[in-house]
């Protein structure tokens, strides 16, 4: 991965869970504020977690709509003196994203984006961002170790309760070797950076899950049996909740699928019904099967 | 590994450098002092971190002497009431450990245990302990999961400013499943654990690894050339420092043994000389062709 100058990138041990804590520990340092839009459980958590080091404003949530889309704000309702924005690009469980043209302009106030689940997906512009954090085990390697695109000049303020090892500065003084890094799932994700570029890079993998996407989402506007369930706008291109209004049928298509070696179909138990994640990993072939015994199903249960 | 019933066995992620604050922002809830023995850069660490969050007191140390033994306390220096009293077992750099009779009595007082470097190398009793953590890239997996075995009583009264996943209370909660944990680590100690027990247990090990270790000791101790730096009654079963006193020597002692694919024995920078890493993974043979090779050496060189 390449970044603008002013960017540096840390690979650090653990999970995105752990930056809910790193970010509000090493970013709200002067005003103490913090802008958050609730759009999913992880954003909500992320938020939660922020609380308890200084004053979040949640601009806006979409919980009560079971999380179907991604709020929209006004610039006018932005924390003008907040220490940082954020937002949650991709949403796993309820199959949203903020899309690059969605991100939130937050002018001089640092935004902060949990780009777990679709991070290399599709192209964003970095400079829309001044943190950025992913953990690896959607599409970069295994879980362990999470990748931070910091800006340089966010780093070396932290509160002082913060842990040495949750504090940014330890990890860029020491080139991300403060300790002993979590090394296999670090070389993983460079095994998986050299696969990525020699297919193309951001903007092939873009242009192939887009593809995958539209296939079933497609399918899932013209099917009289299975409808989508986040609004279409708002569409993720990395996870596809769907489901057929009847918990019967959706029982009886995951039990199918998995019969046909279709794994993983089943939807969060927050939301119900199925739900496709298409991760860089996943070929088009598998998108095409999945549509195809959607087809039959859907003849077999007219 | 079977614990007691009071204790609990948690992997989480990251390393041993986390357990430098989690110990204390877990444990120093009420006196907020806590007792430190400063055996090794370490321990000092661990002590350091500990000091941004209560009253450290270091009972003693060894580093005015390069950590060369490991320092002895009398139990009318402890602090009564302190939160806990922590130590580091085994000293990697300096090839010092406290022995299963060294280890403190400290009554009331939890003793927590850095155990990194030698946890299932030898029989411990655990009762000695409250608190046991280990990083797992030495005895038992690759890095990036450390392994906490603590008593239920020490779980769920962290201080205010501790992190969602620096509280042992998020983990026991969750059963270590709060987040996606570092699932192949995890599963490659489960491999080495089966393998421990298929080789007869930490029992065997601590047979094979005194066999090993005082195979290069009585070697040390014959030589003429080669020194052992670490007092003898706290000589470490896992990592062996030694010089010969003259460092174009040592260099050419570190080169002769890499062309005999004899890696990794130059010593810590800090200390200078050689030193010998013999883990649970390294056999019998291992140390008998670098003590053979050692030999050799001294005769080449009187």
């Amino acid at each position: 991965m390449n970044v603008p100058e002013e960017y540096r990138i840390l690979f650090l041990q653990g999970g995105a869970s752990t930056q809910f804590s790193m970010v509000p520990l090493n970013l709200m340092t002067k005003s103490k504020k913090a802008d958050y839009i609730d759009s999913g459980s992880w954003s909500s958590k992320a938020a939660k977690e922020a609380a308890r080091y200084g004053e979040v404003n949640i601009l806006a949530s979409s919980k009560e709509d079971t999380y179907r889309y991604i709020p929209k704000v006004s610039a006018d309702s932005f924390t003008k003196d907040a220490d940082y924005f954020h937002i949650t690009t991709n949403n796993t469980i309820y199959g949203t994203r903020f899309t690059p043209q969605s991100i939130p302009k937050t002018g001089d106030v640092p935004l902060v984006a949990d780009m777990s689940s679709n991070i290399l997906s599709e192209v964003y512009d970095i400079r829309d961002f001044s943190l950025i954090y992913a953990g690896a085990q959607k599409n970069m390697g295994p879980a362990g170790v999470t990748a931070v695109i910091i800006k340089d000049s966010l780093i070396g303020n932290a509160q002082d309760c913060t842990p040495i090892m949750l504090n940014y500065k330890t990890h860029a003084d020491a080139n991300s070797l403060y300790n002993t890094p979590p090394c296999f799932s670090i070389y993983m994700c460079m095994k998986v950076f050299r696969w990525l570029n020699k297919n193309g890079g951001i903007q092939a993998m873009e242009a192939r899950n887009k593809e995958k996407a539209a296939l079933l989402y497609d399918f899932l506007d013209e099917s009289e049996l299975f409808k989508g369930t986040a609004v279409a706008e708002d569409r993720s291109l990395m996870n596809i909740p769907f489901v057929t209004g009847n918990a019967d049928l959706d029982a009886a298509f995951i039990k199918e699928a998995q019969e046909k070696n279709m794994v993983n179909l089943k939807g969060h138990r927050s939301v119900g019904g199925m739900r496709a994640s298409i991760y860089n990993a996943m070929p088009l072939e598998g998108v095409k099967a999945l549509v195809e015994f959607m087809k039959q199903f859907e003849t077999d249960h007219k």
